[in-house]
């Protein structure tokens, strides 16, 4: 007798750049056998070291927009320069099906196509201890001009505010503790009554559990 | 400078006999330091052994009617033998204020009147992984008569599809993993956005996290 599965989670993460939400959505899956880190699909050519299906799924441009036409992304953007970068559903599918979650680390624009298309993805907001502390790791990453790191604050003020949209806000003062959070989150959605009800009915008649 | 606090949860188990939900709630307070079980007021007399505030408030019969009177309880009951149960509103207040999280044990019924007052209650039901093993561990019990424990599994049947108003389901397959559900089920509602978003952009803004 087979135990009837969940689907998985299907989490969007989003927050202000600097903010580390990388970091801790990188801690969850290394620490969870059942989460994965979806993949992007991008128009742009590789650089050094980076692997096919690991870091993007590298495609043409026509590649890229027959995904486009068939429907096979679950949102999408064409930067400035030229270049596309989307999120292909299939990888996503294949691991709810499975039972197992998806991390999608995107901005908030794109957060919002992803819960029109799915609205059962649940949507988890990451954002600093205080402005002060996120202007210390942004200077602290001195990768960026003195003018960047201001738009960059300015910024995340403004996404602040647009958090609202959001299901969780998870404050990320160490990457262990949002880590936690994160994985709780998960665990919680996987016990959400309109997730689970019809499975467990399955399971809890034929004593197959 | 204080850190602004989220308020606790408040969450309502229910679930039917026999399915180990006191056990489960025990387990999540004993791991908790921040978790809490709700003592329900009785004008019942004490038994042997038990203690005020602990097992129960112990109220005259003209007490439980006062608080009724002054709405002091957020669920109450009368049963058939005349003895009134009940939950004071004003510990379980106190424990939220501080943060900490109060879980109060209750039979669908309650759940129901609780849910109309405290529309920020967190509604979690406790399933056995099957009715097969439910009958097992009623009948591992053997406190009860075979009528009662039949008639106490039509009744778990009936309840099972009364969770559907439940916000929560949890399997409890063993009580460890259970407890880790429940546990982080409140992780998770501390860091709903409804439920964290004014205190979060308190501290965001001061740097006081």
């Amino acid at each position: 007798m087979t135990r009837s599965k969940n689907k998985g989670v299907l989490m969007v993460v989003s927050g202000p750049a600097g903010v580390g939400k990388g970091t801790v959505c990188d801690a969850v899956a290394l620490s969870c056998r059942d989460v994965f880190l979806s993949v992007s699909a991008t128009s742009r050519k590789p650089r050094e070291g980076e692997i096919e299906g690991v870091h993007y799924y590298f495609k043409t441009k026509e590649e890229f927009e027959n995904m486009i036409k068939n429907k096979e992304l679950i949102e999408y953007n064409r930067y400035v320069n030229g270049n596309y970068y989307g999120t292909p559903a299939a990888p996503i599918d294949q691991h709810l099906e499975k039972g197992e979650s998806v991390i999608l680390e995107i901005d908030v624009e794109g957060g919002k196509q992803i819960k029109k298309k799915r609205p059962d993805a649940v949507m988890v907001f990451v954002v600093p201890p205080s402005f002060m502390e996120l202007e210390r790791r942004l200077r602290g990453r001195a990768t960026e001009s003195e003018e960047d790191i201001l738009a960059r604050l300015e910024r995340a003020k403004v996404e602040f505010e647009l958090s609202a949209i959001y299901d969780y806000i998870v404050v990320n003062d160490t990457v262990e503790n949002a880590a936690e959070k994160v994985k709780a989150i998960i665990a919680a959605e996987k016990c959400k009554t309109q997730r689970c009800i019809d499975e467990i009915r399955k399971n809890i008649q034929g004593g197959n559990l």
